[in-house]
């Protein structure tokens, strides 16, 4: 039953260690470069953005977390109330339980409910969207929360090491081709945790996507996640560190496309967000701190975001960007795994070091 | 007395810790590159291989280990059951007591009574060919096991380390040059764990071999076994880690010679695996882990073969290749140590990273 | 109130951890090449160094520290005492509170009463340049102590850490400028423990000032020090590291300016200080040091003085600079994660290995 | 005293740890590269050496230990049966106690009486050569234990920390340059384990002498042997790791002078031995293994000499060198900080890496 593995999942989440062990996100090895003379006045500071025609008080995005399951209700209410608050993008979790089981529609359109105003992100996952009804499939996700943007979740990973693994990924992109051409709302294409190259990138901006999120490794690490729920430890364990580390995903995939995207996958705090802006990304997503906060309740939640809120503009003051369009064109320096990773792979990371 | 020491050799792998200290197989620096579109489905995934006519189930070949002794009976037969009900490759050890003493050749053919249908590995030392009879030694070895291939080892540092070794290395290149031009099954020659380097690789392609196993550093080390059976364990413990990594040894051998590679030398799973093949091997070795579920019996075998195989294919899968040539041609990075390595040595690792 | 303000940063910097954790100077990765022919007499090796007309005994500043408590007083009069004694320059902390309230001038003026011809540093805070009364602010500090240099601090990180913050850093750059057009005495820029970049020294190069004291990351950290005095303590926290490491931070600005250089943050001996100038600044500046040895007296300043000489004496003994000039075109090399940072951002490090 | 001194620097050594702690010789970076196929005899390998026109059994020196104390010529008796027996080379401590003193010659020429034939360096410091009688002094070095070259040692970085120590280094190349017109036997300069450097070596060459003892950074630390005399353990323990790495310190004499290099400081076992031969040095000096041997009897010396020497013959076999001059031609790699080092000074790591 779809329905008892989101519950597994999210107690899991909460009570294990589900993230990367010996992978980093890379963030480590960059370094914004302090300016002693910022020139400009931190309370005047703007973090605001634009995603596809509506504002979010900060660049910060509640990336896909749950939906299918009395409990993901109560999560999805939560979430959803603290979203609205602070005015930031909410995701909701793979929807297809809630379009095979109407039953469970209200554990997603409880996010709409509590956060008539704020960006939803419906969320289908690509073996979903492969074969005939894929346009009907995918409709039904937007309407069930009036979703702003639909995200198409990719998931190899996680369906490789889970005996109910979906793992036939032939025709995805063609499916997020036919997705692209027919939606009305604009299609984000996501990771879950294990990135995207900038290959791949190329060949989704080519497919029309409007918007990309690396979701890179670092962060929560679905292998692991699975690896908890395993009779055999063994794969999940073998693969738990595997993936593009969100740095080098992040910048791979900024210097190949010219769609916006959202850096995510260990994300966790304004520092952090700082510097994946300034590697060029619009926003940045968290999951796992947000699910954590949200068993606490929408206060708690709202608290993050603010702390949040409040490391990203002390960032920001400290190398003088009083926008995130200034913030983009910090000077930074990487250095470490994540310069030889991004050095191998072509890219030339001494572009970002002295652009002002 | 050899069978003897054979004895003493595989009490001390079960026991002790016989593998490399301070130097990793350098697969720990190379990085697969999540493809998150692969594009394929993973039940369709062929990890089949020929080998030279044979086919195998698996690019799996278990390396020579072990004969001359009723204990070493036992192990071959397990070895073999597993062999053959997995179809992958099986080495014999050294045959060297079988043909001086004709009572323990049944701790040898056990594994062709076993194993009637796969590829085994006949085995002899550099040091029984060189000399006159050279020719008769190395068919008694074949006809033995009605061996498909011949494999010769090099074991310097072991030969150095124990007090019986045969430390007289001259006339081992014209010796493989002789066995290659008379003998009627393909010859492999084939290290035991320290390595061999493109410049040797091209002198052993030029004397004709069909067939190379790196059997690099990182695994197993014989200096490491060979100390735990000395009075003194200086030389054994200054010499625990001599050699070249099996990560480079490989990536030397791939860019340096035209004939088919083994990579062996520390593999355990099927993860490893697939980056020996990604930098351009043919099949992998494994010989310490086979040799401890031996003593369990050939279900732990063919259970440790199963694991490796479907960890093969998770990889496979996370990279898009559906077969072992499209692997061949994956993306990967080369960090840390052993990119050095390769590149103080004038091999290229950006040919790697961005090949699709 | 400043007052208790200061109090409390006394205290807290003489009982916890308020350095750098994770971020050094950077000086860990410079070496000074030995000499095994140094052909001098260390005996008649010269520290002394002129700053701005006036000799000083050794090229050693203590940095600003305090003022404005009457504990501060106390202070002040024992490093003055030791400065007075062993002839090096001495900066009184930030006068506004002697400015704001003239009870408090004879915790700052108490230094020139005991140090009636060395060098003193005045110094104000950024924000108090910034609007009218600036140039009268910055003559009262001067004429507060009889100052030789007037020292303006920028100090972003503390402000935005600390819930008093002045964080309006507009119209430094201008202020400061004006500053530098009106004073008699020579005006010296410094950052208090998150470094200057080139870029920022160019633009006070420009403004005018005579004197800059980078005061980089890898000694007394700020956030850290706030940290111990907030209710919530994740943002200093989060910041604790932030900042150019200081041998970062003096190469980057020895390299683009052309006005004496200060190297401080994390300078703890004179083997740091031959590497300071070595890499081409003037002399080296410590606060925290010296804070807590005039918590005991100034002869334990004194002392911790006369050690730094003699391990500075005995660095140039080793590379054979019998003054600071010579000092200054010794070898060096820089390694590891500071070469990368300024190889990074552009500028040569090969330059200091082989000059001799 | 001297003769306390002496004393003293031998129980330290022989209780204490006296190493660098956190500077290593470097040769941990250096790989040996494996051959497979040595084609070669280890039986017949030679390591047998000619240091001026007398014939050592290995390319092994005891360096300059002691002298000047009852307790001292126990200890020079042990090591001059023992070189004698195994036919190395033995330096003796420095003389001058032996020549200012000459009751305390027998300490020095026990060495002679107890190895006759074999080669004997007698050892003066750099100060003792500065003056008018210098010639004199040096040739009552010779003949007092009728030595077959003189060392002439550096040893600025005791000098600076001990209390007694001769700081004054002017003049010590012209000194040196008057030795070596004016001396029968050859003349060698040797450091005490802080290294020499490249642009030193020129010097030194052009001075004229025949033979150079690098004595590099990464064994015995003389920073730290004074540390356990000195009162205050501050200077001692600021300095403990000066220096120039071994390795980096051979590497850079070998590339620019054309004398014979003994590579020391650090040197323990014949692997590190082979690797300093690798790099192009004559031969290898050890003292501090040697000394801790020596308190407890010739006997242990030998051994330690034969398990050198058969270390060294493993390393050969291994690379299939077949004498020094193979050996001085075999394939190695640089890496870590050792290449660093030796790459922002200038010098080219690659030529060592394909050379057969
Ligand atoms: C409990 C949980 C459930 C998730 N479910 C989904 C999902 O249904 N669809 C999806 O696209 N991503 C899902 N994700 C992945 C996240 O959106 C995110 O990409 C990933 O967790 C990495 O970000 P993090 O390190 O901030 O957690 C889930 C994550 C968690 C922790
Ligand atoms: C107990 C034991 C016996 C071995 N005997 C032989 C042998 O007789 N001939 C041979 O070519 N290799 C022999 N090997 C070497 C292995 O084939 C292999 O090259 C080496 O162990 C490295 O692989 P590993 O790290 O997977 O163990 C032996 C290995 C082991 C552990
Ligand atoms: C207790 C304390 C108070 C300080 N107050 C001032 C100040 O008022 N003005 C200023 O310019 N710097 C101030 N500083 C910063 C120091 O001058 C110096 O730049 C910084 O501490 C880094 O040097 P260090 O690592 O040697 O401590 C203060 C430092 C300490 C420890
Ligand atoms: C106890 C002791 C005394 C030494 N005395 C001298 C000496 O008198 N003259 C000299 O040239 N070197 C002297 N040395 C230095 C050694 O010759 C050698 O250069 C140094 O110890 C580094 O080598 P090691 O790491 O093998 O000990 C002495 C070393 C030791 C341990």
């Amino acid at each position: 039953m779809i329905s008892d593995r989101k519950l597994e999942h999210l107690l899991i989440c909460k009570q294990y260690d589900v993230q990367y062990k010996n992978k980093k996100t890379g963030f480590e090895d960059i370094e914004l470069i302090h300016r002693a003379l910022p020139e400009i006045n931190k309370d005047k500071i703007d973090i605001s953005t634009d995603v596809f025609g509506k504002k979010l008080n900060s660049p910060l995005i509640i990336t896909a977390i749950t939906g299918g399951h009395p409990l993901a209700k109560q999560i999805n209410r939560e979430l959803a109330i603290a979203a609205e608050t602070e005015k930031i993008g909410l995701g909701l979790g793979s929807q297809r339980a809630g379009i095979e089981n109407p039953e469970l529609k209200d554990t997603y359109s409880v996010a709409r409910e509590n956060a008539p105003s704020t960006i939803l992100l419906g969320n289908i996952g690509a073996p979903q969207i492969v074969g005939n009804n894929s346009e009907d499939f995918a409709q039904q996700a937007v309407d069930m929360i009036d979703a702003d943007i639909l995200a198409i979740h990719l998931n190899t990973l996680q369906e490789s090491i889970q005996p109910e693994g979906d793992i036939d990924a032939k025709g995805y992109l063609n499916g997020i081709n036919e997705i692209t051409e027919n939606m009305e709302v604009p299609v984000m294409v996501k990771e879950t945790g294990t990135g995207i190259s900038a290959d791949d990138g190329i060949l989704l901006e080519k497919a029309g996507i409007d918007f990309l999120d690396v979701a890179g490794a670092g962060g929560t690490s679905w292998a692991a996640v699975e690896t908890y729920r395993a009779e055999d430890r063994y794969l999940g364990e073998l693969f738990w560190d595997w993936g593009i580390p969100t740095a080098v995903s992040t910048a791979e995939l900024i210097n190949s496309v010219n769609i916006p995207i959202v850096s995510s996958g260990g994300i966790r705090n304004g520092l952090d967000a700082a510097k994946a802006i300034a590697l060029g990304s619009d926003s940045v997503g968290i999951a796992l701190p947000m699910l954590k906060n949200a068993f606490i309740g929408s206060n708690e939640i709202i608290n993050f975001i603010k702390r949040f809120n409040e490391s990203l503009k002390i960032a920001m003051f400290l190398v003088g960007a009083s926008n995130l369009e200034e913030l983009k064109n910090s000077n930074l320096i990487i250095k470490g795994e994540t310069k030889e990773w991004l050095e191998e792979r072509g890219f030339n990371t001494k572009k970002y070091t002295r652009r002002i």
